[in-house]
């Protein structure tokens, strides 16, 4: 079970001028955080609200899908190659890092189980691109290409250039290596898939890139290399009953979000810093910093005032952050809430040898690494509270499918809650659309000529 | 040759409110630049300024060392294990992804020419560690310890655990697969390398951990897989006598460092985003932000006043950024300036076929993955500029030794001017000592009891 604790963000810890009076607050806002979860559970299945990401723990048919499609593909495979960019992938990468076993794709075959390696292609290097086309077997891979409007520019043109060559390995038979996951009615994917015959799971509707890991788009790939789908549904499952409580005192994901935001608006802190104390859950941060960032990075507030909000996600992991980050954090401006995850057990223990004992790092020998990265946390967390700085710590049992589900999930969740409370729209990114607009010009694709030649204009300043 | 241009920060550009008139601003502050530059070229052989890092282009001698060794040891191993932690590895790790051939670890031994694979163990992990471990023949792979105080508890621990192992599986000679990299005449590995009968590299007097890349700390690593050190070194010699200019308006570590130092004091942009288009730079930002945070993140200036200085880092690289942050760069608060890094010429080219002609993503089809990724950074740019959030933009001719050595040498270079601009000592970092101490106290180190148990009770409100 998630576990967290707000304490050190408290007045009586950190005291007036960077803490909060949590008791009070909790009490303060208990009606509006009530209000606000009764909210998005009434407005969860109306259309446009983009909130069906709520439902995916209730999602039966698709994990049956899912898993009968990896049943049947078994053993066909050497590699899975993941095209996608942003939240196509983010959580594939987070949640695959965190639960195969470490350098996964350097293991053997039979370290492996016969499962097959992935490879997620998460941007448009062309250099890195032809390095991955060099190591792998594209007659022993199977393609999964990811984005729900079926044209975002990058995954597609990764596509083009994969498919050719696939076609040119296997034949005809390369269709049998694609798995499309996009729109169920609309976009170019959906209908190349239907045309050419790729097999195609669904994104659903009313879910956006950043919320959509427990849809097809992160099952897919997470089944195919033997992780079980079933428990991740189930942790979601479990832990959406309580996140449902509208009592804050009861509802980590409302504490969280809570706590956020009124660090920022009373006491100016802006960023945000998820430092997970795990090499495995490193990637985590990252999904978290899109989640974040693109759900409340916004110019205007649902009642079209300019507020240009948001909190700046910083992704950090320990203890290594604490030799790259934590000057800053501990003496810079004080205007960061640190948030540690904490793993209960680790699935390792790994003991340091008694050598070296009469030598100043003597005092390490016997004990072991897992007794060396909690001490670094608990160290950490007292220095923050010594320079006044507020932390939160999140703690999971350990780190299976189950409670990683879980910890994500409640990061949406919050996510949601603090949209709320900025009164924004957490759920559409229209920074980003000029930019498309943009490069479809440079690009010359039909319909943007226009924009074309005073684009080229303002690019003058830059070259 | 690096090149900088600042014209999307500039007054005419972004207007008043968030834009600097740069004409005038560099000629406010030619003098006291002038005087910054000269005062840090007097300093540098000074013994306890911490300077010596800007000696490295003219370290013949070691130079010569590294390559002969790496020439000893040619053939003899597969592997090469970094152990290290913060600065010992965030170079290595930036400077290998962007030069060795795109997934290094992955290709046959042909592909690499028979150089070795390359490992970073830069955390505390036990299931990582254990996992590495599970991978890697000990008995053909060098390891290379890199701590310059000798008693880093993250770094030290790891190589307990290794140097038993290696030398269960190799009898005495496992001495031969070590090789240390310390101080030169301090620390229990200085000691420990001197009894065992480990080679030994230096790390000189004066350079701290962040600004020790081109010491033995990088070159070792670089050298033993393969990378050109002479080239590296000639190029920090020849930017080198460029940023020796007094003049502002021919220094572009100069320019950098103003105008990040006037946009955060003078209009509230307190974050620096790095953001080169290219996935072989993409931990050139996490080294940055190392630099960055430890350096100018500071509780007190030299005048001993509570200033609580610092610019927040953030990493991020295009095109997948645009899909994770920029949202946020665009319509959150207007208070970063992002960094591009563009590279003028990619080593490949990489043809998009011309497939699906007659559908919404026709329009890609003939064109390369690398115009793709340029048009994309230049609609992010003018974006930027859409929402008047500012941009820097650095130009390398190319990725290779020689200018990447530049850019790296050209961002410390930038760093030590900016502490100088903020009056505070960009070399220490006082605000992580404590850290260490507790975590002392925790692991039980002779010496440290007394503060064990105050901190305990401090830790209990943490659990």
């Amino acid at each position: 079970m998630l576990k967290l604790n707000w304490k050190c963000t408290d007045i009586s810890v950190l005291g007036q001028e960077h803490g909060l009076n949590i008791e009070q607050e909790f009490n303060d806002y208990a009606g509006k955080i009530s209000d606000i979860i009764k909210s998005l559970n009434q407005r969860k299945d109306k259309p446009g609200e983009c909130l069906q990401w709520m439902n995916l723990g209730y999602n039966e048919e698709t994990v049956w899908y899912v898993k009968e499609f990896a049943s049947m593909v078994e053993g066909r495979f050497d590699n899975i190659l993941v095209l996608g960019i942003g939240g196509s992938v983010l959580g594939g990468i987070a949640v695959t890092e965190a639960l195969l076993k470490p350098y996964w794709n350097m293991l053997s075959a039979e370290q492996r189980n016969n499962l097959p390696k992935i490879f997620f292609l998460d941007n448009i290097d062309p250099d890195t691109i032809n390095g991955l086309l060099a190591v792998l077997d594209l007659r022993k891979t199977l393609v999964n290409v990811i984005t729900k409007s079926g044209d975002t520019a990058e995954t597609m043109s990764q596509f083009m250039v994969v498919k050719n060559l696939m076609q040119e390995a296997l034949g005809d038979d390369y269709r049998k290596n694609i798995v499309a996951t996009t729109d169920k009615k609309m976009g170019i994917l959906r209908q190349l898939a239907d045309q050419e015959g790729y097999k195609i799971f669904y994104v659903p509707d009313d879910i956006g890139g950043r919320f959509s890991v427990f849809s097809s788009v992160g099952l897919v790939p997470f089944a195919l290399v033997g992780l079980d789908i079933d428990k991740i549904i189930n942790g979601i499952k479990d832990i959406d009953l309580e996140l449902k409580n509208t009592d804050i005192h009861q509802n980590i994901a409302a504490q969280f979000a809570l706590i956020h935001y009124l660090m920022d608006t009373k006491k100016g802190k802006r960023s945000t810093v998820l430092m997970p104390y795990s090499s495995r859950l490193k990637y985590i941060p990252d999904w978290y910093v899109q989640l974040i960032a693109e759900s409340l990075g916004k110019k205007y507030n649902r009642a079209g005032e300019i507020v240009n909000a948001g909190l700046t996600p910083i992704k950090a992991y320990g203890a290594t952050a604490q030799h790259t980050k934590l000057q800053l954090f501990n003496e810079g401006p004080n205007d960061k809430v640190v948030t540690f995850i904490r793993v209960g057990e680790f699935d390792t223990t790994l003991d340091i040898p008694k050598i070296f004992e009469y030598t100043g790092i003597g005092y390490l020998g016997g004990k072991t690494v897992n007794d060396l990265l909690r001490a670094e946390m608990y160290s950490t967390k007292v220095s923050l509270v010594d320079n006044q700085r507020p932390s939160l710590s999140i703690t999971i049992d350990k780190i299976d499918e189950y409670n990683i589900a879980q910890l994500l999930y409640m990061l949406e969740v919050q996510t949601a809650i603090s949209g709320e409370l900025y009164n924004i729209n957490a759920f559409d990114q229209p920074g980003v659309e000029q930019v498309k607009d943009y490069m479809y010009a440079l690009m010359g694709r039909a319909g943007y000529e226009g924009s074309a030649t005073s684009l080229r204009e303002k690019m003058g300043i830059m070259s």
